[in-house]
C-alpha cells in the first residue's frame, strides 16, 4: 500500500488530526493530487498571502478543509474551467511556525495533503542574496556547453529528448552544475565574481531544450544539470567561494510542453490564438502614443516561437502563480540576482506588480532584465524599460533596477568597426554614455560585449586581438556591471547565424576534449594572451573600487580616440584611452588637465610601465591605454 | 544748428519740461547720445521694468535725471566698464499713457533725450501675432536668394559689403522685402500660408551678410532687404492677405561688426578667449552626467565661428538686453512666429528666461527652435530642448513649444536612401515617431526635407522625381507643422557643399532671370508636375483639417512599406502608405481592419481617383498612396 493511500484511508476513518508523511515530492503519479504549486512555502515571508495550485484528476468539484494550525488561515478555494485545479488561498500570519499542513478535499473522492512550511533562511543568512552591484564581473555560460561535471546526468531516462549529441549545436552536449562548480577555481582565479548560468529550470522538450527558454517546470531544475537540491548546493558552494549566483528568469513564455500548457487550468491562462500568430517583437509598441492597436496586440500577447505558449499575466491569478515561484527560487536558493529574459514582452501591468512583490521581499537582490534595443531605438526606449528620470508612460513605469544595455554595446562595436567621424565611429559611444542622464542609475547597467544571442565578439571584430583587448578594457573600466560571455577569455568565436556556433563547448570542459583551455598549459599562445590580458585587467578592477563605483567622466572623442577618467573621492584617478584608429595616435593631454592636476605620473595598468610624461599619450592602433594616475 | 544742439542749449537754460521733438532715430553721429536701446517702447506691457542702454562718447560719468511723467518711475542708473554707456532702469506703470518720456543726462556735458513710449497694438488687434501650428504650411526662403522687388536697395552706400554679385554664392543677389511681397500671390495658390524668411536684421559684415545670422544691429533691418518699416508693412501686407510671418532669431551669437562688440559695454558681455577658439558643437554636453567642465565650456561659451562673437547670456544685464529686443520685435511688426537659430548654443539658464519672458507677454507667439541632432542623438535629446515629459537635468528644463525635427527629416530620408530591415530604413522612420511620447506635444514640431543648412532634398535623393513625391507626402501627411525650402516645389537641387548652391537665387525672381519658375508657362514640365504635386497636396492639406490637427496611428512597417492614418473624431479618416521600395507592392490591408472599418471605399487624394477595392493596395515603386476614406 502506498503512503498515498494509506494516508486517504486513515483519514476516512475520522482522525482528522493525525499527522502522517505524505511528502509532496514523493507523490507518485497516481496519487488524486498530481501536485501543488508552489511545491512548498515559508513562515516569515513578508507577504502572508499565499495561494496555491492544486492539480489532480477531477477534482475541482472537492470542498478544502484546513486542519487547524496555529497562524494558517483558509480564505477559500476555487475551481477553475479545467476539471483538475483548484486554486487555494492561505494567509500565514507572522506567529505561524514551520511545519506541515494538512489539507482536505472532499468530492467524489476524499483527499488529503500535507504541505510544509519551511523556516525562511534568508533574512538571517548573509551569504545569501548578496545583490549584484557594479563591484562584480559577471560570467555568462551556458550549463549545457561549459562543463560536463556529471556523466551520469547526460541521459535523461523518459526525457523527451533523452540522449547527447556533441555533433549537434542543437542537441544536449552534457554540461551540468557540476562541471561548473569544478571550474570555480578557474573563474575566480580570472577574476570573476558571480556566475549567470543561462536557465537551470527544466526544458523537457523534443528539441533544443538545452537553451533552457521553454521551461516545462516552473519548481524544477532540468535533471541533465542536477536536482533541486544540486542546485541549492550548487548556490551554497559558490558563496563559500565568493562567487555570487544569477538566476536566469523566464517570465515571458514557456515550453510548450510545459505541464501548465497541457492542462491548462483555463483558456485565459495563455493568450490563444487560432494559428500561430507570430508577433510583431516591437517593444515600442507599449509606450508609442501613436500605436495601432493590432501591433501592441501583436508585440505583448504573441508567443515568442512556435513552441513557446504565452502566459496571461493580466490575469490576477497567473500573476499571483509567477510572482510565488519566483519569491520560491530566491528563498529555497538564496541566489543573489535575478536576469529576467525577454522583459519588454511581459505584460507591462505585470512586470510592476512582478518587480515590486520580488523586490519588496528581497530588497537585496540583484536585477537586471533583457532589454534588447535596436540602436535605432536609443537610450531612450532602453532607459524605458529600466527605473529612469520619466514620468510613467501609458501607466508603466519600470521598477527594474538595470537594463542589459544593448545601446552601449552596439555604440562600443561601431567604434570599432566604422570610421570615426562627428557622428559616427566613437562619437556613437560617447552620445551613449552621454543618454545616462535618462537612467535613475546607469552604473546598475550590465554590459556586455557579446552573449549567448548575438555574434561573438572576437568574430564581430573580424578576429582582431587588438580590437577585443580594447574592448575587453572598455568593458573593464566603463560604468555599469561588466558580463563576460565564456570562452571570450580564450578567444572563442563564430556567428549566431547560421549555425548556433556562438554556442560551442567550452574547451576542456568535456570528457575526451583534446584542448583543454581551462588550463594555461592547455591554451594556444594567442589564447594565453587573451586570457591573460583579462586576467590583469579583472583583478586590477576587483581590487580598485574606483573602477567599480569611482565617478565617471568623459571628454568628447576627437580623431578617433575616446579618453575617459574613473575617479573617486579619495583621490584615486584612472585614465583610459581608446584609440579606435587602424594608426597608432600621439594625444597631447592638455585637454584633460582638471582631471590630470595633482597627478605627476601613471602606471600603465595592463604592462606595469611606469609613465612619466603626461603631456602626451601615445597610442597604438586599435588600443586601449589604462593609466592609474599617481 | 542741428537739432540736439538746439536741445541741448534749450534744457541748459532751465527749461526742463519742454517738449522738443528731438527723434532718436534722427539723431547724427555727432550727437553725445548715439543710441538708446530699445530704440523706444510701449505702455501696457505686463512687465512694467524697462532697461535701456544709453550710449554716447563718455556718457558713463552722467548723472540720469527724468522729467516727471505720469506712471514712469526711473528706479536707477548705473555704469559699466566702458566710459560710453548707462544702463538706466525705469518702471512703467499701468497707468502710463504713450508719450516721450525726457532723459536727462548730466555730465561734463549736459545731455537731454526724448525716449519714445508707444500705445501696444498687438493685444487687440487680431490680425497679429497669430501663431503658428500644425494648420500651417511654412515657406523657408532666404530674401536675399527669393526675389529682387526693389533694385534700388541692391548697393548700400556705406555699407560694409556695399554691392551684388550674383556669380558668388557668398556675396549678396538683391532679393529683398519687396520681391517676397511681389510673390504672396505665388504661395498662396501653392497651399503656403506663413513665410519663414531668414533673419532679415542688419548684417552689414564684409563677407557673407547676405545670410544674415550676423547681425550687426538687433534693432534694425538689413537695408538691403528695407527699412524697418518696410518689414512693419511686409508683415502687414502678408497679413492681410492670409499668410503669416516668422521672424528668424538668432540669440547665441552676433556678427563681428556688431556696434556692442566694436564698443563693447564691458568685458563681461561677451565670452572672451585669448585666440579663436573653436566649440566642439555637441549640445549633450548641457545634460550629460559624465561631462567634463572644458567640454561644457566649449561648448556654450566659444563663438559659433570666427566672424560671431558670444554675448554671455548669464550676465544678467545681457539677458535683459536680449528679452527686451525680442520682446520688441513681436511688438513692433506682430510676426506671428519666432524660429530659434542655434537655439541648444545659448546659456540654457538664459534660454529658460528668455522663453518664459516671451511667452508671458505672448503666449499666442508661434515658437520653434533649430536643435539640430544627430540621428545617434535620437529623440530623446531632440526632445530634452523643447517641452518634454522629462524633469529639470542640470537644472534645465526647456520651455520652447517645438523643436526643428531634424530627427524625423534623417529618419524620412533613410527610408528613402537605404533597404528596409528590421530596424533599417523605414523601420528608422517609425521608431522615430515612436518616440513623440517624449514629447509634451510633438504635432508643435516642425518637419521639414531640406532647409537653408543641409544638402537639397532632391539631390539627396537622387534626383528621384518619385522618392521626392512620396517625402512631400509625407511631409504634408505627417504629424507637425510642415516646411517646406524655396524651390523644392520646382526642383530645385544641389548639396550643401563644398559651393553653397542650396541657397541658389529662386529662378525668375531676379530681374533678367532667363526663366521663370513662378509660372505655370515658365516651368518646365518637370517642375511644372512637382509644382502641381505640392500645390494640390499643400491646398488639400490646407482645407482638411483631419491632416493638421487629426490622431495619427501608425503601423509596424513591412517590408518597406510604411502605413499611417490621420483621423478625427468627426469621422475623417486618411490612409498614407509609403512604398519605400524600387519595386511594386500589393499591399492586403486586412491588417489596419481597426481604421478601415465603416469605410468601403476611398478617393486618392493625388489622383482624384476613387477607390473600390479596400481589401487590397497597389502601390507603385517609391510611390505614397494617399486615400481619403469613405
Amino acid at each position: 500500500m502506498s503512503l498515498p493511500k494509506l494516508f486517504l484511508l486513515l483519514w476516512l476513518l475520522g482522525s482528522r488530526f493525525t499527522t502522517l508523511a505524505a511528502s509532496p515530492t514523493a507523490a507518485p503519479r497516481t496519487s488524486p493530487i498530481t501536485r501543488i504549486d508552489p511545491t512548498f512555502w515559508w513562515v516569515g515571508m513578508k507577504n502572508p498571502k499565499l495561494q496555491l495550485l492544486v492539480h489532480g484528476p477531477g477534482i475541482a468539484g472537492s470542498q478544502v478543509e484546513l486542519a487547524t494550525y496555529e497562524g494558517v488561515t483558509l480564505e477559500g478555494f476555487r475551481k477553475l474551467e479545467s476539471p483538475n485545479y483548484l486554486l487555494v488561498n492561505l494567509t500565514i500570519s507572522p506567529t505561524a511556525k514551520p511545519g506541515k499542513l494538512k489539507l482536505l478535499l472532499k468530492g467524489t473522492r476524499k483527499v488529503a495533503y500535507e504541505y510544509e512550511l519551511r523556516q525562511r533562511t534568508t533574512p538571517g543568512d548573509k551569504t545569501k542574496v548578496q545583490g549584484i552591484s557594479s563591484a562584480d564581473l559577471i560570467y555568462l555560460l551556458m550549463p549545457d556547453r561549459f562543463a560536463n561535471g556529471d556523466p551520469t546526468n547526460d541521459v535523461v531516462k523518459g526525457n523527451r529528448a533523452p540522449g547527447v549529441a556533441r555533433d549537434s549545436m542543437y542537441a544536449r552536449h552534457g554540461g551540468d552544475l557540476k562541471g561548473i562548480e569544478q571550474h570555480f577555481d578557474y573563474l575566480k582565479d580570472l577574476g570573476v565574481t558571480a556566475i549567470w548560468p543561462t536557465p537551470v529550470v527544466d526544458n523537457n522538450m523534443p528539441k533544443a531544450g538545452y537553451h533552457g527558454y521553454a521551461l516545462t517546470d516552473y519548481y524544477a531544475v532540468d535533471p541533465h544539470y542536477g536536482t533541486n537540491e544540486d542546485y541549492v548546493r550548487f548556490v551554497q558552494r559558490a558563496h563559500q567561494q565568493g562567487l555570487k549566483v544569477i538566476h536566469d528568469v523566464v517570465l515571458n513564455h514557456i515550453g510548450s510542453y510545459h505541464y501548465l500548457w497541457l492542462d491548462q487550468p483555463a483558456k485565459d491562462w495563455f493568450h490563444q490564438w487560432p494559428t500561430f500568430t507570430r508577433g510583431n517583437y516591437r517593444n515600442g509598441t507599449v509606450n508609442d502614443p501613436h500605436v495601432a492597436a493590432q501591433d501592441r496586440k501583436l508585440f505583448s500577447t504573441t508567443w515568442f516561437d512556435t513552441t513557446m505558449p504565452d502566459p496571461a499575466q493580466e490575469n490576477p491569478l497567473v500573476a499571483t502563480y509567477l510572482i510565488q515561484n519566483f519569491l520560491w527560487w530566491v528563498e529555497y536558493t538564496g541566489v543573489d540576482g535575478y536576469r529576467v529574459d525577454t522583459y519588454t514582452y511581459s505584460d507591462p501591468g505585470f512586470l510592476m506588480q512582478w518587480g515590486k512583490a520580488i523586490l519588496e521581499e528581497y530588497p537585496q537582490l540583484g536585477m537586471f532584465g533583457e532589454t534588447w534595443m535596436q540602436e535605432a531605438e536609443g537610450v531612450a526606449q532602453q532607459a524605458f524599460w529600466t527605473r529612469n528620470v520619466f514620468p510613467p508612460i501609458n501607466g508603466f513605469k519600470s521598477n527594474l533596477p538595470g537594463a542589459i544595455d544593448f545601446i552601449l554595446r552596439q555604440a562600443l562595436l561601431e567604434s570599432l568597426t566604422k570610421p570615426s567621424g562627428f557622428a559616427e565611429g566613437t562619437a556613437k559611444l560617447y552620445y551613449a554614455v552621454q543618454g545616462d542622464w535618462m537612467y535613475e542609475d546607469a552604473s546598475r547597467n550590465v554590459i556586455f560585449l557579446d552573449n549567448h544571442d548575438v555574434d561573438r565578439v572576437f568574430s564581430v571584430l573580424g578576429e582582431d586581438v587588438r580590437k577585443q583587448k580594447l574592448a575587453l578594457a572598455w568593458l573593464l573600466t566603463e560604468r555599469g556591471i561588466p558580463q563576460l560571455y565564456y570562452g571570450t577569455e580564450v578567444l572563442m568565436k563564430n556567428f549566431s547565424r547560421p549555425d548556433g556556433l556562438l554556442r560551442e563547448d567550452f574547451p576542456g570542459g568535456f570528457p575526451g576534449d583534446s584542448k583543454n583551455a581551462f588550463t594555461a598549459a592547455g591554451r594556444t599562445p594567442a589564447q594565453q594572451d587573451m586570457h591573460a590580458y583579462v586576467r590583469k585587467l579583472a583583478n586590477y578592477r576587483k581590487t580598485h573600487p574606483v573602477l567599480q563605483t569611482g565617478q565617471l567622466t568623459h571628454f568628447v572623442p576627437e580623431d578617433g580616440v575616446y579618453t575617459y577618467f574613473r575617479h573617486d573621492a579619495q583621490g584615486h584617478t584612472v585614465l583610459v584611452m581608446l584609440n579606435c584608429n587602424p594608426t597608432a595616435k600621439s594625444v597631447p593631454l592638455q585637454r584633460f588637465a582638471e582631471r590630470l592636476q595633482g597627478y605627476t605620473s601613471a602606471q600603465d595598468v595592463l604592462t606595469d610601465a611606469v609613465v612619466t610624461d603626461l603631456q602626451t599619450a601615445s597610442v597604438p592602433a586599435y588600443t586601449a591605454l589604462v593609466w592609474e594616475l599617481r
